[in-house]
């Protein structure tokens, strides 16, 4: 058959395939598999029996069976959700907000995939906008969903080193506010793939630029505050009129009910309502049906903060711990694990991190090669080849196992490089 | 803020989200609304019963739980229901499908909108192509999914009149061949909006100029057979490699779990998963998870065959008789209902059914203009004002009065234009 250009983004971009893929494939050969490939939350098994009750509940009530599975929901996502988490979040941080405000999508990515197609690209007089990635590495999601590569771009972090092996990303502005042909500035805080917190001041400096450009701060929330609430260091949310929020119910353990969330301006949520409209219809109402009693009653912050956030928190903590004891054979760093359930590995003057995520599949350890997460970075960054990201959501074992196997070849790479 | 160009498409195709918002509307100082308009199927009390067993058995099974709510399908969708439909269609229609044959979709209306996208639109060397609707009335979910609308194009059906103020609509071959910048046909069958199932030889006609021009014949099955199963005449699905057949959960009664299926070669879907893992990482797994046995046992096949089909017969067979009752002074002719939950209503010398749908909601009537199903029609056909969409699932009592309703203002505006 014959297709037209549209699915050369879809050719060229395998690496999202590659990943969820990864997260189910099982390498010939191989006996025990490590995964801490993929973005899979951990089922926090206490969490995962809240939700069942609440399945129950609904499969025992017709009228919240009906509005669960056979009555389209509003263009924008289920009402009485959309209301509750407005409600939550006005009261938790003080932000005006109405249902109104809050947009549904199935799936943050989607969500994100219609917000770069709005805010990059070709836009009135032909002029070409591209949505600005202030701080690489970034989420591996953002990459490849506008047709012309060209019209995303991001921008080296800068390293800050610090004690016991760790470090930290933060924010280079020289230039930033020059660039006159920005169209949305995109941050994930907690990062995907570091568990970087940015810094409010960070965000601040962030948001006075979206602001004097006239363009949106995108602000990705997948994994922080209020729900997961996967953050280990002092931090709060921060929303006005410029800054899209969006949020998710995968990270609290629903990753395939789909349930990405936009909260916006009102501007900006009838255009996704619009888009949601003609190109889906209806958004499922799933996720937004088991949740909302749970948004409604607050549970759901109870739930974060004493169920998944100790559990991430302590996950990642135990896996730094493993590092130690595991990676001794390597010149390694760490980044200060802030947040996020991944911890993100740096062995200088490894060549490559993609020759490492090959040896490692061939020895059934799932890693993620850092070089996927500089989505639009065109100056080559020697960095860019000596990370990975791993997932720590596993139970003890596979991960100190998978560890040491990553100490093994990471080593033997450092050491032929050397 | 300012927006790319693709924000147009939305600002200018507004059908869908009015459809959408229509449907849970109450227009301002109305008591009783009247909602013959969206395509929201019924709610079948013991088919919903059905479905909420099963939904309690998933709550009540900790693994079942997982694999709908906590664990990322594949990027074609959840591998067990696209086994089992592969299955199922195969024993039931011979048809030499596995798994791999079957993408799964946010609802059917996404996989439409990526669709267009793939087969219409700029291809290689600049040459634009054009999605072609040979058959039109067709769903109005087709308008607007292309950003230039000049890339849909509808050609007018042939009206046959038949007894008892029915007719049918029947395939124009003349110049179909000739298109050269074809780039898919698309056909809804049976049709949404007029209830026809064209003739099987109308599908091998198409069939054929599709091979010929080597583009694919996308057959949408929404409410085709197996199931839903809103077929009343003799008539079987069609399929082979150049076929691309898209069906729902929708009209099974599953409409706000978005479960779009579809069935094509291997090379089709598998560009579908990279479109699907790109901008969605994965369809939520809640329709398929529900779904799957009742696909795995055939109890689908008996649900559809002995609950859903005999209610929508009933319901269309009723209307077709009130509207007898009703529309008296009026002169009009009936869609030959043939299949789905909705009458296509033709008013001769109507002028025009915008006004008629807009009397109608001030009084609390909610229908859908013909208007709108005419995607990419480019030359005027008075026909195209003269048409009203109405949806049937209701209660008998507010069908009929609905109809009354109409009946009196259609017949008011026939002879204000006579």
């Amino acid at each position: 058959m014959q297709y037209s250009n549209f699915v050369r983004t879809f050719n060229a971009h395998s690496g999202a395939k590659e990943l969820m893929e990864d997260m189910v494939c099982n390498p010939p050969g191989i006996d025990t598999v490590y995964r801490l490939g993929g973005g899979n939350p951990a089922i926090i098994p206490e969490v995962a029996e809240l939700f069942r009750a609440e399945l129950a509940k609904i499969a025992a009530d017709s009228k919240r069976f009906d509005q669960m599975a056979s009555i389209y929901s509003e263009p924008l996502g289920d009402h009485h959700f959309r209301e509750a988490l407005a409600d939550l979040l006005r009261e938790e941080y003080g932000w005006p907000l109405t249902a109104a405000n809050v947009a549904l999508t199935p799936g943050s990515q989607l969500g994100f995939y219609f917000l770069f197609q709005l805010f990059g690209g070709v836009g009135p007089g032909g002029k070409r906008r591209r949505i600005i990635i202030p701080l690489c590495p970034e989420y591996i999601g953002y990459k490849g969903l506008l047709a012309d590569k060209s019209d995303v771009a991001s921008r080296r972090s800068v390293i800050h080193k610090l004690p016991d092996r760790l470090f930290k990303y933060g924010l280079r502005m020289d230039g930033l506010e020059d660039i006159e042909d920005m169209g949305a500035i995109v941050v994930s805080r907690p990062t995907n793939p570091t568990g970087n917190v940015i810094r409010e001041s960070e965000l601040a400096r962030l948001d006075e630029v979206a602001k004097a450009r006239n363009v949106p701060l995108i602000v990705d929330n997948a994994y922080g505050l209020p729900f997961p609430g996967m953050i280990y260091v002092n931090a709060s949310p921060q929303w006005n009129e410029n800054t899209i929020l969006t949020m998710s119910l995968s990270k609290i353990g629903l990753p395939a009910l789909r349930t990405g969330i936009v909260v916006a301006n009102e501007e900006v949520t009838e255009i996704l309502g619009r888009v949601n409209a003609l190109t889906q219809l209806a958004v499922g109402a799933a996720g937004a049906a088991l949740v909302a009693p749970l948004l409604e009653n607050r549970e759901l912050l109870r739930i974060a903060r004493e169920m998944i956030r100790p559990f991430y928190q302590r996950k990642v903590t135990e896996a730094v711990g493993f590092c130690h004891e595991t990676l001794t054979a390597c010149d390694y760093h760490i980044h200060k694990p802030e947040g996020s359930m991944f911890l993100w590995l740096w062995f200088p003057g490894l060549n490559d991190n993609r020759v490492l995520y090959r040896r490692l599949k061939a020895r059934g350890v799932m890693i993620l090669s850092g070089s996927e997460f500089f989505p639009g970075l065109r100056k080559a960054w020697a960095h860019s080849r000596e990370c990975i990201r791993i997932n720590v959501c596993g139970n003890a074992d596979m991960v100190f196992e998978g560890l040491r196997i990553i100490g093994e070849e990471a080593s033997r790479l450092q050491a032929k490089a050397a």
